[in-house]
């Protein structure tokens, strides 16, 4: 593997739409403006603020309009949303959403069962919201499911993927999330993957979203850094959880991944302080412990104290020392 | 990132040794043999049983002797423990274990703190252990604790590391453990010491042993095996904690590590199926819920149902496919 010698990476945080969607627990309007308002501080390139499905849909996300206008934006930072449909386009472009994230899956089977659709009627309604971002000039990423496989269908095939990308950049898209929807991706898979698309599409934003599920979301972000990928979806605290896994970690977490690309010598923007910071203000909102490890164990670096009888250990050791060399 | 191509790696099972002394609970002897037996069953090149330290210090394995002596032992694994001391070397040698394994640190706050000693007066006292071992044939291998940091110090230097790999290499043992005692360690800085060492002692048996405290337990892995390392350490379920990180994950979990090496074609020669299994059991003893993610998640390709709901879905997207089509 190799230092990373400053190489820029630009993060997208999710936690306030992937993370929020899943829980059971309505997160105060006025708490979400404030907790997205610190993350706008903190270096990402990218926050994913809400989604303008509808409220029966997501109900946990039914203040999308109110968080979109309420939120302070600040330069350099683009405040994306996900946008389902024509409706969801509309509210979009009325909270002045800076990039539209549309989501559908590369599994038939997924995509009926998460968005009732085939994939063919999902591509003909988001082909709608993309002529419509695209009229009032907001660029269009598209955040493809299943990428690395499907819980319900198992592998997903390559073509069928490459397929839909090609599709996508007819459209005149600017951007495609590669989704490891469920943890399912692994790293050669991963490098192999991401290496092909960005072969075939280099002028395509290309992004990465990794769930820990099985432990790998760490292994795969630095085979998809590897691969060529710079532009990585994260979680605070690793919230947001994968409803194939009960009790499984959800998104891979922003510190933890951080932290790594900090020690390896990339350069994400983001301040680690601050992340870990925020995460405990989200645990605070969430009202349940989150699965991320560094915003528990600190950096690497953190510095314990010996044990309080310390200098008792050290003076015994060292009179033994002067026994045991004096025969 | 490498494909595997079959490369075999050898797994040396620590959950009953690492894990075991830092329940609160004692798990009772006959659990403990039934337990190590069904892990020989498993696959694993090697399985670190217990300590031989005093009873006093580890009462969770004061039955060390007990536990040898009843083990079904089966060919192709090595049988080890941890010895401490004279004292414990002859138990051990009783016991008739397969291979020594001394622990000191390469941090001298991190000795002193942990067994009270200066890193000298380990050396002198594992000198006599090995000079032991050696009188009755048995391999010896040396566990380095902090190799890759120390809590209390913060980096440690590679030379000093070095310097007691070297020490250690002329007194005749056979194998050096490289320990992320409390998870501080990150993929290049691994990379860079395996190479380091594997260069440096290639007559030695190196392993490395990972803690997944910051979440790069994995990666860690992938970064060892790409510099050359094939013995690893690891925990079943996660177990054993890192007293510096309270509520942190422990040991790298056997059952993660080995399904990302198999996913990326590497051979364990264990039994995923088998982990899953064990893993259960050994929730059960310990009482507590484990860290590791694959006995929670199943393996990558686990299938899952589609919704029960599914076959209404598909007719109605179907129904409107007629609708859409037929203008």
């Amino acid at each position: 593997m190799q230092t990373g010698h400053g190489k820029r990476l630009y993060i997208n945080e999710v936690s306030t739409r992937d993370g929020f969607q899943m829980e059971s627990r309505f997160i105060p309007t006025d708490d979400k403006v404030a907790f997205i308002d610190r993350l706008s501080d903190l270096g990402y390139a990218k926050i994913e603020v809400t989604s303008f499905t509808s409220a029966k849909a997501i109900p946990a996300l039914r203040d999308g309009e109110a968080v979109m206008q309420r939120i302070a934006r600040r330069a350099g930072v683009v405040y994306t949303a996900l946008v389902p449909n024509a409706r969801g386009a509309e509210r979009a472009l009325e909270s002045r959403i800076e990039e539209f994230n549309i989501v559908m899956s590369t599994s038939e089977t997924h995509n009926l069962a998460n968005l009732k659709m085939t994939r063919e009627q999902s591509f003909r309604q988001l082909s709608e919201v993309i002529r419509l971002a695209q009229s009032a000039k907001v660029p269009v990423n598209v955040s493809l499911s299943c990428v690395f496989g499907c819980p319900m269908e198992g592998e997903v095939p390559m073509d069928g993927v490459l397929d839909w990308i090609d599709r996508f950049t007819q459209l005149g898209v600017q951007g495609i999330t590669l989704c490891d929807t469920t943890g399912m991706a692994y790293p050669t898979q991963v490098q192999d993957i991401c290496a092909t698309v960005l072969a075939r599409q280099p002028a395509l934003d290309f992004t990465a979203h990794f769930h820990n599920t099985r432990s790998m979301g760490l292994v795969n972000t630095i085979a998809a850094v590897e691969a060529g990928i710079i532009r990585f979806d994260m979680s605070l605290g690793g919230i947001g959880g994968c409803p194939y896994a009960p009790g499984a970690t959800g998104n891979v977490a922003t510190e933890d991944v951080t932290h790594m690309l900090a020690c390896m010598g990339y350069e994400t923007g983001l301040s680690l302080e601050g992340l870990i910071a925020a995460a405990a203000q989200l645990e605070q909102l969430v009202e349940h412990a989150l699965p991320a490890q560094v915003s528990r164990a600190g950096p690497r670096l953190t510095r314990h104290e010996p044990p309080q009888d310390f200098p008792t250990i050290v003076s015994r050791a060292h009179e033994r020392e002067t026994l045991e060399v004096q025969p």
